[in-house]
């Protein structure tokens, strides 16, 4: 059998979210992140989607790296479901990225894994794979693309990136080093798609400082609280610089904000003076204008320290002396909690700052130039978009063939989609098992499609259980059927015409006992299913129990 | 008793959707408008959210009339349900507002209302109140400000509007009518608030017939198929005019697309020729290039007929020869929808057009520039903001200081506030019955807030119910106990060590007979719901029942 060159896709292709891809080449495979995604309206109750790891657990011994391209939850959220099934294989990334995972596993209580620390610039030989890691601009520190030199040819994956020429690290795309990886040749690039929808350029991180600069300036006589993304590491560099220069003193509330911004600070990605930093006891001791929180709650979530501020359940208590700063957008579905926080901060009395006419925020991704001048950087033969709806893939293959790709050297894939790379074509191959695994509590993977058209069904009509006893003897009904309903109404008029309408069923059906049970049950359900949905104009679950007395 | 003049917020004031005013003097209401609004996660299986009318049924006898600003569902969704109510009282608006209302009134199986027609420039005499009626622009055609004259002063209500400098219908909004009735002296202003947070000024309705007119001129070799709210019946006029201009059939498709052009036409808000009008049946007489479809789904609407053609069950097959255009913007929270709807006509092959980058749409609401224009023409003494969240309300009366109200001349009003409009001060009395009522089946208003809780619970975890049969003979357990669960998934060992748990429970407990089920079942409650909690992190509603035999 000869070699081939296989991209396997997991994940983030046809979704944003739960990235994961495996490249395979002579019983050998390399995966590039493992990233989890939350659940929609569509999977009720569900905690976090996963993605399936079949196909990886059928191969278990071809397995030899994971590699990250950085550490936000679309790219190593289900590292910890991962590990447990290859707790041997190294996982390489930057060391950010590597210590946010690790809080993962370590939360999970795993064992830790073997990792291996990388920067932009190295280089590791992994068996047949010969992997350069490429910094990279994103709304994360310590982002990398890929360049993966495998026995066909180059495949570049990119990563989640921006192209921020003056980013806050100082640290800038190395435009020399994506030019010399075009120029040896990129046989296959796989590109992020996020933002391909936009037009022109992402702004610079720093434009979000020049702001922040601008109502520290106009709010000198008011306490400041801003809110953002506890991993966006540069965002709180900003913050801080802005926060001290101005003479105010620092309080990091919301447990990921506390957390990140130590770590950060330990591994030397973040810089500040300890002693800027109070606790949010200390506030009292400060004049309110001489304070600066930094806070998480930018998205509306329920539990997080600005939500709580807002509807005055935190030890920070709101006021009309406070300016609260809002250095984030809505995630698209978070739109009403964010608002509803908003609302509330407004009906304390804070002056809020939200929205994109002033630069509070900007985006991590790129857009559409920055993604035509990661093309014509990296002049690869063959493309395929990842990380997107098929919008964004559908648009960015098109965007790809404006540059110069071959109609038949762009594809869109699907989750589970196997392309093989041959020198000269790209060609799908049979797809593998993959798609959402659902972690529910503690249940992983088996949570039945059932399960969730129920919790759907009862999420709109409740249920209805009714219990029949039935006595054998003389085979009539024992007393009155007993109903119990949750999530719907009755009145008593409807409950005693429920109980005649299975009275009068039990009459014209001759019941001898346990072999006409599901019979009986189905006949129940059906005549209560028609009167429920006449008289009520609703479908509840109907439940019917049957003792035999 | 002195004759107060009251102006009583029932709706649409902390939230956006089911508008609705009353305003009373001396024996005399008037009714402003009468919404209703969709459902959210917070009310599971809710149809609709609609007024609580308690203030008025309590005031039955003093109620004249009913006045429609204009014919969306916020502003006359609940018509129905008022009309159950006051079916004697007269309705007030324009012949397409109340031709809608109608429609909604037919479907109910209700008696039509009176009703009086009036246009822009119309006064009618009501009670002790003189309402003069001035044509607004908005994103239907028809709607109305009011200018209220009271024995106290004048209460000037914006309804929904823009200010559009060449609307499609001729007719922009009258400045020397605003100036006239601004410089007559307005006490009280009622301004709706919706696009206060967006700088500048709407864009005309017609930038939208110039986008379009480019995409038929560039899309000459393809259908074209275009999706909008069939409401909008001047974008309606725009597409119509574009396609016969650009000699294609067009084709009405979906319900209320089809209802409403034909009733508009009927009316005169409408104009074509219908020889241009083919059925979707003919279709496939003429050559796809020399057909439009218009079409409902623009809001990724789950039966609508752009989501079948995209999921390919609507007669109208799309190809790749189709070029769909998203005339419209996905209202918040439909963003998961729309976007569905998108990706699946890209996998069916079309091209689509859609977002904010070309003038595809163009929003029916003021802007901050125009809102101000028009506190500039109304000058009133009094401002409240309506038809806003908290966030909307609070920086329109800003804005409106801005420009010269005073402080103590603005406030912000919850649903059920009510305040007095005294010539010299507004003043908040005290509030009266007023929230949402929902809407479920056939059951209006009698929601339980337990049954939305239940159902929340349900929708996460679903429900397990315990039959437990108890012989009080010899005082113990008949057979094991039955567990039926629904919306959460159990193993065999789960099940077994469940009934385990209810065995040791029932040993340890004295159960001597009815008067002990309640503390039982409470007992076997608590601890199956420990046991679940720890063994699958989950906490569905657990409802034990007991036979006693």
């Amino acid at each position: 059998m000869a070699k081939q060159l296989k991209v396997i896709f997991l994940g983030g292709v046809g979704e944003i979210g739960k990235n994961m891809t495996a490249i395979e080449y002579g019983g050998n495979i390399v995966i590039v992140d493992c990233g989890s995604s939350f659940p929609t309206d569509e999977t009720p109750g569900i905690d976090l989607l996963i993605p399936d790891f079949s196909y990886l657990i059928e191969n278990k011994d071809k397995v030899r790296a994971i590699l990250l391209t950085h550490g936000h939850e679309d790219h190593i959220g289900a590292m910890p479901f991962l590990l447990k099934e290859f707790p041997n294989v190294k996982v390489y990334g930057t060391l950010l990225t590597l210590k946010l995972m690790e809080h993962k596993v370590k939360e999970a209580h795993l064992p830790q894994p073997k990792t291996v620390v990388v920067k932009g610039g190295d280089r590791e030989k992994i068996s047949c794979f010969d992997v350069e890691f490429v910094k990279m601009s994103h709304s994360i520190s310590g982002a990398l693309a890929f360049s993966i030199k495998t026995p066909v040819g180059v495949i570049f994956h990119t990563g989640d990136f921006k192209i921020d020429y003056t980013p806050i690290d100082g640290d800038a795309v190395n435009f020399a080093t994506l030019a010399r990886i075009g120029d040896e040749g990129v046989l296959l690039m796989l590109g992020e798609s996020t933002n391909v929808e936009r037009e022109g350029y992402t702004m610079s991180e720093r434009a979000v400082g020049a702001t922040l600069e601008k109502i520290f300036q106009s709010h000198r006589d008011r306490r400041i609280i801003i809110s953002t993304f506890a991993s966006n590491v540069h965002r709180l560099q900003q913050i801080i610089n802005v926060a001290t220069r101005n003479k105010r003193k620092i309080v990091f509330s919301g447990r990921s904000m506390i957390n990140i911004s130590e770590m950060a600070k330990e591994i030397g990605e973040l810089d500040y003076n300890p002693k800027d930093i109070i606790e949010t006891d200390e506030i009292s001791k400060h004049a309110p204008e001489k304070i600066c929180v930094i806070c998480t709650g930018s998205q509306g979530e329920p539990m997080s320290a600005l939500t709580r501020m807002a509807s005055g359940d935190d030890k920070i208590h709101i006021t009309d002396k406070d300016t609260v700063v809002f250095s984030s957008s809505p995630i698209p579905g978070n739109e009403r909690s964010v608002y509803n926080v908003i609302n509330n901060l407004y009906r304390q009395g804070a002056k809020v700052l939200y929205g994109s006419l002033e630069e509070l925020h900007v985006s991590g991704h790129a857009c559409k130039e920055e993604l035509k001048l990661m093309l014509s950087l990296i002049k690869p033969k063959f493309f395929i978009p990842v990380h997107g709806e098929y919008r964004h893939l559908k648009q960015h293959s098109e965007l790809a063939m404006t540059l110069g790709v071959g109609k038949s050297n762009t594809l869109i894939t699907d989750i589970g989609s196997v392309v093989e790379v041959k020198k000269k074509k790209l060609e799908k191959l049979s797809s593998v098992t993959a798609g959402n695994v659902y972690v529910d509590g503690l249940t992983v993977g088996d949570v039945d499609s059932m399960v969730l058209r129920d919790r759907r069904q009862l999420s709109k009509d409740g249920f209805v259980t009714v219990l029949i006893s039935i006595s054998l003897e003389n085979e009539g009904l024992v007393g009155k059927p007993e109903i119990i309903a949750r999530g719907i109404q009755f009145n008593d008029d409807n409950l005693e015409e429920m109980r005649d309408i299975i009275a009068k069923a039990f009459e014209r059906f001759d019941y001898k006992g346990a072999e006409d049970r599901a019979t009986f049950k189905a006949s129940v359900r059906k005549q209560l299913n028609k009167f429920i949905s006449l008289s009520l104009k609703q479908r509840p679950m109907i439940l019917p129990i049957i003792m035999e007395i």
